[in-house]
């Protein structure tokens, strides 16, 4: 049985993780025959937003791990207590808390700051030569990890795929359900609602990230 | 294709809707050829929980229908402006949500109040002969709904069975990955997390739930 590490960043796509994303992602992990523990950065979100206007609400502060918290129906660790000797391979979904919470490359694209405990988790994974899938805008993340000549996605946008590649990955566009697929460095990814029209191709997407991840050796 | 209207109660299970029932139950409509509306209701949720470690937060609000805009990724409308006869049925996820913010079941017990919009919506739908299914403790709704004599389940707890049994309705037990039908009622029922100690069975009833209240006739 993989065990997985899935790091939130929140929940709603807009100043969290993307709903969506994060329910299908473990729905895979345990179709697939796997286990999960949740992670997320104990720290206030960069700033929440009203989903149903878009706008930023003012005034008003939510921390990443209780809001991170509501997907997983309150089983949640701080991301300082995942260890990667303890798990298969590590998971990242998207929304714009990935970019916003997890990073700054909402903001400051590719002069972005990164968590650095996120940070810290992504990369003892990578060192340890352990499989890692990123999704949606998580690949951010992915290019800071991972860095020269590493092939990942984030769909078809050519303004964040040329901003990534400032870190010296290669972007490879991709539909979003399909996957693209670095052997070398165990990396899966997939473009999930950075192209998603509607649930069901980010359900597929998503599926098959899932699958690839957990069959890299 | 049939059309789904889809009340929402908020965004996390112990204040709001369940995220994982509403996710796959909008996922199984989606799968099984349907199209959904969104809807809930514009107001405060009775209180905001902190998911992580499960206290209410005194002195904080948040609005019903804004946090359920999380789960719709922004699409959703007040549930005033739900009209029965633009759909060919409806459903209503858990979560707690279902019991604080569309009744007071979860406080009240038996003698809780409704949303009278919510419930005017419901009603709707039962007095065109339109199918509705509902979920987890949703069903506290249709018991006030359909009242004397329909079939109903909220899994096997005899407490709150009883409850409900208090409106007139016949709780029947049942599975996590099964439902009760009432054919004259055209009322479908799930457990949901109600009893689903996982995300997969939760997953299998919910599409049996869809399935079940798509053929009804």
């Amino acid at each position: 049985m993989k065990k997985v590490a899935v790091i939130l960043s929140g929940c709603g796509v807009y100043d969290g993780a993307e709903i969506h994303e994060s329910v299908l992602t473990l729905l895979s992990i345990l179709k697939h025959g796997g286990s999960y523990q949740c992670f997320a950065p104990d720290k206030p979100q960069l700033h929440v937003v009203n989903h149903l206007t878009g706008e930023v609400v003012e005034g008003e502060s939510r921390n990443v791990l209780a809001e991170s918290a509501r997907i997983t129906r309150g089983k949640v660790k701080p991301v300082t207590e995942c260890n990667a000797d303890d798990f298969d391979l590590l998971i990242l979904p998207g929304g714009f808390g990935a970019a916003k919470n997890l990073c700054t490359f909402a903001i400051d694209g590719p002069d972005c700051q990164f968590d650095e405990d996120v940070l810290s988790v992504c990369k003892a994974f990578a060192e340890a030569g352990k499989p890692a899938a990123y999704a949606c805008i998580a690949p951010a993340l992915a290019a800071k990890v991972y860095g020269t000549s590493v092939n990942l996605t984030i769909g078809n946008d050519e303004g964040t795929a040329s901003a990534l590649e400032q870190f010296g990955v290669k972007h490879q566009n991709c539909t979003v359900t399909d996957v693209v697929i670095d052997q070398d460095a165990k990396l899966v990814t997939t473009p999930a609602y950075m192209l998603g029209q509607n649930m069901l191709e980010v359900a597929e997407g998503l599926d098959k990230m899932v699958q690839a991840v957990f069959a890299l050796k």
